[in-house]
């Protein structure tokens, strides 16, 4: 596995010059972290640009007393912004980015990044549509958070978990959820075990199993 | 009053070459309208790009029941980019722009400002910008209603009501208060009271005045 591998995984290669392809290549450095590891944390640091070449990474949010919510996931091809946030004036936003699966990933230096977006309306035009989609999806949690109602949001939750896991057998706790929902274990608990009596799922320690995805999916909307 | 006062109010203005500013100042009109009016109503349209003159509009969230919620102000010289959402590929917001005070504002048409963008990096980052700004006012958001209680929240409301309004006295009924916030009439009244009992507001018709805006902030924070 090289750089060059990184035309294969960036939407936007075919439509770069030849030298802005040459910079991205010379100046990205691949790079692995385990399932756990953080790979950014907040706005302290700006490690440059996430590339996702296989795995799985999530970006959330943290309040002061520990709670987090997920906002996001990124997988293969997917593009990390948040984590080069300073080449972006105005972007404050303390979001932490830890590895859910073994992950590999380029990572384009800040510098870089910053240059091509500075001379290429290409890349900076591509960079407007990595921040809408990013802002649509944070809008969408949004509406959830706000508008739906706690199985609502749990039932569209665990059916999602199973399209990404391609599995109806989850391996997660409680206290995993919680976090990707911003809840706490209890909460999660009560609810899916109120699930399982009701035949939508059958708990086990560190598992949950989906016995019946299209109730599942009706309760979600 | 005329489009050549665009240029006062563009911030980036000063950055964009004769060519740009001329064919701004040639697509721009000029408009107004009243407090309470809506001037964009989601995903449906591709209004244009709205830049405030003066007045002060809203962006706001509704729900499938009618429920709203506020996600940021647009005050003078602030520019709307989610009333041409179709600018942008990947940016689904259903986002609705309603005047709070009557209010004057250029609108760039779609098609101007896609083909500015297409060509120049500079306007290209500029929206990156205002992007990233809009963003980080959602995430903000985000962060408030998932790790704060309503009293804070609603006293942190006030306080910035007081300081947008440049007065103790705010002419604002609890309805509205309500769609600001995304709860329901009855959740804002009863919290009010509880201020008033305490001392830090007092309630009359359509109006409250705050008395004690430090301990307001004290318990916002």
């Amino acid at each position: 596995m090289n750089n060059m591998d990184i035309s294969k995984h960036l939407s936007i290669w075919p439509k770069l010059t030849k030298r802005e392809q040459e910079r991205l290549v010379e100046a990205a450095t691949f790079d692995t972290v385990k399932a756990g590891e953080h790979i950014h944390d907040g706005n302290k640091e700006c490690t440059g640009l996430i590339l996702v070449a296989s795995g799985q990474l999530r970006a959330y949010i943290i309040s002061e007393s520990g709670k987090e919510i997920t906002l996001y996931r990124l997988l293969e091809g997917d593009i990390c912004l948040f984590s080069a946030s300073c080449i972006i004036n105005n972007l404050k936003l303390d979001i932490m980015i830890k590895a859910e699966k073994d992950t590999s990933f380029w990572l384009i230096p800040t510098e870089t990044y910053k240059s091509l977006m500075d001379q290429s309306v290409t890349i900076s035009n591509y960079t407007n549509e990595i921040l809408a989609s990013r802002m649509s999806d944070i809008v969408y949690l949004m509406e959830q958070v706000m508008w739906h109602s706690f199985d609502q949001r749990l039932a569209s939750f665990l059916v999602n978990e199973s399209t990404l896991e391609n599995s109806e057998r989850l391996s997660i706790t409680h206290e995993e959820i919680a976090n990707h929902m911003g809840t706490a274990r209890e909460v999660v608990t009560r609810m899916l075990k109120y699930f399982q009596s009701e035949g939508l799922v059958s708990l086990s320690r560190g598992s949950i199993e989906i016995n019946d995805v299209s109730r599942l999916k009706a309760l979600a909307e």
